[in-house]
């Protein structure tokens, strides 16, 4: 147990207020509303504050604080300018998610990033994700693109807000390590044309074989949902569409494994690999 | 609305044994007691009755039945000896997965293929997973391995049963059309052996790359569960361990997402892809 620095008030009531707003942002709306978004578990946390996300609360129950992270995310905590809120364990068990009890979570301001305010490295390889609507596929892709090195990933004409707290857990915090935003297709496009970055479609239909496009200059690699792929306008004499080959009796692949290929075959074309025709 | 070709009494109560019976197979203990699996979904069905599992019973809910893998399930339990069961939407809710109501539900015998039963294809890829817990993540390799031609994946010292509902759910029915098997990690280290397949493992800490070791010749991929990974019993002068390039702030990808890397990569060989050192 992780002894108390600042002494506060122990929140033992499920209808503390703090604790009823807290508890709301699991929705759209509220987080909409309220313009703040829930950070839960110890490592997303500690991701979070080592990436410089701006907490205003962190709900703190040390009873069931005993992991390295979540000491690392009291510690931090402790020299920030965050309100720290005691609670209970049954307190906590009403913020958490379902099986979670790391005894830290957090209340913060989402990062602002917009498409116009994206650094890229030189030589970019930029993820963009269209219409995926599942936050737990955004965030398998989020970690497979923090692993691969993707220099940014973005999130296109979305199913749901960046910051679903699922796409988050996902993530395993990765979402604010890889910078992000999200923004239409059509502004995507133009923004990938401004710069001359090569788009990379991924199609199930696709002759082109994802092997033999080059890969190791700017590139975007465009991924659709699963169910029903790519829209229209991602066609063009500057765009190439490519496929995984399909061998079994399956016919498409999960969002998120089509991306952990195509990112890693990436780096390898960027680490000297050739590319294969 | 699919006509009825057989006409059955239409079970209404939920109390019927033979729903009882059905609705215990999502317990493990259940399955090993009955001898039967539950398959669920109509794409799964359509999967394993074409791959040849003897299904014994199959609940249909003719109202709920719209796709046209649940018309194909439905023509094709017509010419087989498998007992039709309509049941009513209620009775078919309580069966069916969360969600999920697409008509049709099966009660199959479980392949029993072992380890000595599995027939290589020459220049075999296999894929061994040891000691993976989560069905879903066990489900989500057998898509890959599906999708990348891999000829077996065994399922070593394994935390749930091959046929958890689950599994064959994540697996898309995959998990029927890829060769499939069961065993202790020693059984199945030996058996390689015998068959002078190169093991390579998968191990975070390995400092070769993945990109560096030949598998287009008789491989074994072998992976761990991602929060313990592989046991001891996975060194020798056989066996290869490789590592997948870490470059951000995360220190381990999901077991599904590395063994579609690993897979593809494999492939990529296979098509006179060279090795990239």
């Amino acid at each position: 147990m992780y002894d108390s620095f600042r002494s506060m008030p122990l929140i033992t009531s499920l209808q503390n207020v703090r604790v009823k707003e807290a508890a709301k942002l699991r929705d759209r709306r509220a987080r909409e509303k309220q313009g703040r978004i829930l950070i839960d578990g110890a490592r997303e946390l500690r991701r979070a504050i080592e990436a410089g996300i701006e907490l205003v609360e962190l709900f703190v129950c040390r009873e069931l604080c005993s992991s390295d992270d979540a000491y690392a995310v009291l510690e931090r905590a402790e020299h920030a300018p965050v309100e720290l809120l005691d609670v209970t364990p049954s307190v906590f068990a009403k913020l958490a998610f379902g099986q979670r009890a790391e005894g830290v979570l957090g209340v913060a301001r989402p990062p602002q990033g917009s498409l116009a305010d994206l650094q890229l490295p030189e030589n970019p390889l930029v993820a963009v994700l269209e219409g995926v609507e599942k936050p737990g596929n955004v965030g398998a892709v989020l970690r497979s693109a923090d692993a691969a090195g993707v220099g940014a990933v973005i999130v296109a004409d979305g199913g749901t807000d960046l910051y679903n707290p699922n796409t988050i857990r996902a993530s395993l915090g990765t979402i604010f390590t890889v910078p992000v935003c999200d923004a239409s297709s059509r502004e995507v496009l133009a923004w990938l044309r401004a710069r001359r970055i090569h788009i990379v479609t991924s199609r199930v239909d696709a002759a082109v074989r994802y092997t033999a496009v080059p890969l190791a200059g700017p590139a975007a690699i465009v991924i659709g949902a699963e169910s029903h792929g790519l829209s229209e306008i991602w066609h063009g004499d500057d765009v190439t569409a490519v496929s995984l080959p399909m061998l079994g009796a399956a016919d498409s692949l999960n969002v998120s494994t089509t991306a952990a290929v195509l990112f890693y075959e990436a780096l390898r074309h960027r680490q000297g690999g050739p590319v294969t025709p």
